[in-house]
Parts: structure tokens; C-alpha cells; sequence
């Protein structure tokens, strides 16, 4: 049971370097106020330094994964400057998410509309209960959603973003994977077991590995194909010199398991 | 029935800002002509600094959507220069097309080829009834499709393009779908209710929230993340301050249809 | 049955100007070791300024299409500049095979891991066996597939990808193709006879035609809208002064079979 004194978001990390952290404004349909915003920010500055992190769950307590924004406090005082800088501040959250060393999943159980919806594209991988829903829809409010866009562009194709954009329409979970915003769609009661299973494949490999791979990943998805080619062949020379990866390789010629650590 | 004097161009407004723009040279497959590309233009034209639009449908009359460019008119006196002023007329029409602050949506009942497949991939969304086929055919007669396939590789995967583009083969509206090129297919006598559905969801929405949402959605797609996210953010703060919005959201909080006008 | 001297690369032309080439190293699982990739990269420079080329189809023989490197080779005499310049020998391959003047066509008729899964990626089109399956594998190793993943990332949605290379699992020919890796999936034994459809589509089109149209697909998929548009435009009006274009059109207003040589 809940109590007041919960806090919004919290935080549960096992013996693997496996952090879950779990929207909890259940009430408030895990809607970003400043406060969660705040705790989200502070969690992943203080995970981007941990050395023995090896892969972040975000999770959500309650029937709703996120509705995106607070729209009770954005309307309290408004003013340009203050909106300039609630998005920013956002905006930092969801690339320091990006920026994370390690994997990061959305585990989504609920609705996630706007910001929420932002949240899960922006997560490395996502897993997703068959009855969770997915919207933009801010724009049924006035307010475009122009930030999630940044996201849901960048995973889905063109014609669909711009139709859950602009129409504020929910898809389903079945939907949201053929288009590419989740990985996998699986009963509600089998939603932390196969999120185990892809945190269980990530821990068996090197963190170095990882770490190296998801941040040229990003970097190459953005640039020219020589470019890309061109930062990637060095990544890669430089990760086949890291002692796990050469362990890896002769362990692979001798047929034998190795031994990482 | 069809006279001489009909217009190449059919345009009827509704009430609510939905202008209906209907190809309409049926016997001619509404090739692109010159005098039909300039009455494409001359609408785009007038439709851009309409404040009263809302939607537009593009639309064809009879069998075909359109077969893309008029090949009898092309072939009547090369010239590199005539050529050259030929596509950059035409890529006009498309980029305003794109440039106009409403969405635009293809209403596709028969086949689009070449730079009618064009037209679809360029509008903001599409409908396409069952029957509906689509193909970049120009390199069937030694012309590549090179601007036909700036639209289409920014709608489906990559491998996909190429192999139309390359074997000029048609796809059916299915598979249109399940790559990303049309958002719905529906049988041909259903296709202009589909269409309103859009239409509708569209309208009821403010003209200001999707006008600079679409705007936003073109720049930064093909931006870098954090420069994405930057217009985004500051897009989204614009927006917000905008009357619209405010009530939109206050409507929300006070759990009553927004008073938009 | 093989015999020491086989080549590693086999080369098949037919009367077309379509060249087949068959990695050969079955017992390796056709691993690109510095031999092969030498070998390949001389076809390919060879193949180049070849005026009769058409296609290249890119099959393998065995049971595995490709392995990816060949990792004894690699394991050897590990140093930071020795792959350094493994990489950039490989990327010059792939490189390599985008730039020749007429489509490559990868025929996957086993499994296809880390570089193998790369090259099927790399290539135009990609036929594959229904028994085919694609890795980008390293990870498993400690060696996150950093160059596949450029490839790779440009075929396939990005939650996809991400998936692949931090798993290393395994998709079969149906998710392959689904995903947009693969163009077709046929039973294997329908294998060469489906790569020959696509060959012929081809070879019925003008040389230059899909030598401009290819190498403008490349250059405008990575461009701004603009920048693509106006390089399609002038490519597309200079293929349009082609002799073979100036005779495919007027051919299609004839009513008859364009002659083409």
C-alpha cells in the first residue's frame, strides 16, 4: 500500500547492476511533474558514475505507464520563459536517459500518452503488456506534441508519426511493435519475465562492450555513411583491444566458455 | 459527365476549411502536365495564405490516381534546360505541398505511379482504397524515378525503395500499408468515409497547434537530436502560450470540452 | 567436391553482364578472413570499370552464407593499428559494393552473423532462404558489432537494431524480411530461381538508367529534403537526354517495345 511518504520515483537495483526505477505517482497517472522530474534527473546523474550499473528497467507503478506532463502545474503560472525551461529540463531527462552507459528499458504495463509516449521511444528497448496504449495526444489539447515527435520520428515510420500526431488517436501494443515503438508485446502477467530476459542477455556480456556499442550507435545513426563507417571502425579496432573482448574471441577458438570477471 | 471546358483541377471547400483538390484529367490517368502542375501551384498558391483552411484531400477522378508526369509532352522537344525547369517545377508543387500548414492527405482510388506515387508519399497522410496499386515505374522506359525517390526512401525501408525503384513493380495497397507508404486501406466505396475520419479528427483540433506541429515535424526530422530537441522544446513553449492551449488544457483540468470558437 | 587450389571468391559470368561471386570458404562458414576480403575487394575493383556489368549477385557456399571476420585471423597478433586497418579494409568492401554502377543482390541461403549479416545489409537487394537466419553476433564475444551496426541501422528500424546487437540473437528469413533486411523469402530450394526474377527485372532496364538512378539514391537518402530534391531533379533531367530514356518514352507512346541495342 501506498503511503504518502512513498517517493515519486523509486529505485531498486539488485546484485546484477540491475537498476529498476519505478515511476510512482500512480494517483496522477505517473504524470512528469517538476518534482519527478527532478528525481528522474538526479537517479540518472548519480547511474551514469556507478561503475557496476549494467542496465535500467523504468518501470511504472499503478494502472498508467505516463501521461506525459503534469498539466495541472504547467497551468498554474504560465509564461514563456517558465515553458522554455520545463522543456529543457525534460529534454535533459530524456538524453541523459540516452546518454546512460548501459541499456535502458521501458517496461510498459499502461497508457503512455505524450511525454510518456516520449519516454518509451526514447528508451533503448521496450517491452510492452498486450493491453498497454500508446498516444501523442497532445494536440487534443492545443498542444502539439513536439518534443515526443523528436522521439517517435526517430522509431517509427514517417506517415504513422505523423498520424498519431496529428490525430492524438491511441494505438494498440500489437501495433506499436509491427511499427517499431516496442520490441515485444507479451500477456500482462509476463511483462517482468520477459524483461528479465533481455536483462539477463545484456548482464552475460562485457559492460565495455555495451557501453561503447549503444554510444556509437547513436552517434552513427546521425551522421553521413562514411562518417558513420568511419567512427565505427575505430570503435570497434579500439573494443577488440579491451582484454574482455579478446578473453571473448580465443575463448570462442578454444570452444569454451569465458571467463569474464 | 466530362466536358471540354472542366477544369484540369476540381476544388471544392466545405464549410469547416476542407478543400478537396481532384485531379481531373481522367482520360490522360491525370498525368502532370504543365498547365496541371501550374493549377496544382496556383492552388498551393492561394491555399497557403488562406486562414481559413483547415485539411486538404487530394484527390483523383476516374480509374487512376495519377501516372506522374505527361510523357507525350515531355518527349515533344528535349532539351536539358526544358527538362531541368520541368522537375524543378514540379518538386514547387511538392515542396508546397509540404509547406502548407494544414495536413494534406492523398485520397488514392486507383493507381499512382511514377510521380503520382510521388504525390502520395509527399502528403502528410494517405488513404488508399484496396484496389489501389503503386509503382516508380519511370525505369521501365530508361527514366529512374530519381525524384520519386527522395519522397518514397522517407517513407518506407530502404531495401524496399530500391527494389521498386529498380524493377518499376507494382505493389498493392496492403502491402503500401505495411510499409509505411498509405496510413489506411479500406474497400473503394468506403475510401471517402476513411478520409473524413481524418478529416474530422483534424478539424475538431486547433488550426494553430497542428500548423506549427507540422512545421516542426519536417525541420526536425532531419535534424541532429539535440538540435531536434531544441526547436522542439522551443516549439512546444510557443505553442503552450498560445490562447488555444491554455484552454485547452484548463478544459482538461476543469473535465469539460475545451471553448474553442 | 573442393580442392585446395578452389579460389576463395568464385566468379561466374553469364552472357548478361551478370557476374556471380561466391565466397568459398565452407568450412569456414565463408568468415572474411584478410585473403577474402582482398579477393573480394579485387572483383570489385575490377567489376567496376566493367561497361558490361549489370548485376552482381552475392551468394556463398556451404551451409553459412557469412560469418563475419575470421576470427583466428584476428586473434593472432592482436595491435591497435592492425585493426584499425582490418576495418577500414572491410568498410572499403562494403563501400565498394554501394558504388558499383549496377545493383548487388545478396543470396542468403544459410546464416548470415556480425560482417555476413553486414554485407547482407550493404548489399541493394537481398533474396534469402527461408532456413536463412541474421546475426550481428559480436556482442556474445565482447566485440559489439560497431560496423555491422551502420549498416544495419539503415535497414531496420532502431529498437530493432539496438535489440539485435546487444542480444546477439538470432532472426529467422520471415522477421528478417519483415523488419525490411531482406527483400523476399522463398523455400531454399526456390532460392536461385527467385534472385534470377529480380536479375531479369534488371537486366530488361537501360544500364545507365539504374546506374544514375543507384548512385542518386545513395546521395540523396542522406541529404536534407532540398539538397535530395535538387540533386534528383538534375539527375533525373540528364537521364532524361539519354538516348535509351529519349527511346523508352517514346516507345510508350508508340504502343510498342522500346529498342534497346
Amino acid at each position: 500500500m501506498l503511503t504518502t511518504d512513498d517517493p515519486l520515483l523509486r529505485r531498486h537495483a539488485d546484485g546484477r547492476g540491475v537498476v529498476t526505477l519505478t515511476l510512482n505517482r500512480p494517483q496522477a497517472f505517473n504524470a512528469l511533474s517538476e518534482a519527478l522530474l527532478d528525481a528522474l534527473q538526479a537517479e540518472l546523474d548519480s547511474l551514469v558514475v556507478d561503475p557496476t550499473l549494467r542496465v535500467v528497467v523504468l518501470a511504472a507503478a499503478g494502472r498508467a505507464y505516463c501521461a506525459g506532463h503534469d498539466l495541472r502545474e504547467m497551468r498554474a503560472e504560465p509564461s514563456l520563459a517558465y515553458y522554455q525551461q520545463l522543456f529543457a529540463r525534460c529534454t535533459k531527462v530524456m538524453m541523459a536517459l540516452q546518454r546512460l552507459p548501459v541499456p535502458v528499458i521501458a517496461q510498459v504495463q499502461g497508457v503512455a500518452t505524450a511525454a510518456g509516449c516520449q519516454l518509451v521511444a526514447l528508451c533503448d528497448l521496450a517491452v510492452a503488456a498486450r493491453t498497454a496504449r500508446f498516444a501523442v495526444s497532445g494536440v487534443n489539447l492545443g498542444l502539439f506534441c513536439s518534443t515526443p515527435a523528436v522521439a517517435l520520428s526517430r522509431n517509427i515510420p514517417r506517415k504513422a508519426a505523423f498520424e498519431m500526431l496529428v490525430t492524438g488517436d491511441f494505438i494498440d501494443a500489437e501495433e506499436a511493435r509491427r511499427l517499431g515503438l516496442v520490441n515485444r508485446v507479451v500477456e500482462p502477467q509476463a511483462l517482468e519475465e520477459e524483461t528479465e530476459r533481455l536483462v539477463a542477455s545484456i548482464v552475460s556480456k562485457p559492460r565495455e562492450a555495451v557501453a561503447l556499442g549503444k554510444a556509437l550507435f547513436y552517434r552513427q545513426v546521425q551522421a553521413g555513411m562514411e562518417a558513420a563507417f568511419a567512427d565505427a571502425g575505430q570503435t570497434m579496432a579500439c573494443n577488440m583491444m579491451d582484454p574482455a573482448a579478446l578473453e571473448g574471441v580465443q575463448a570462442f577458438l578454444d570452444k569454451r566458455a569465458p571467463s569474464w570477471r
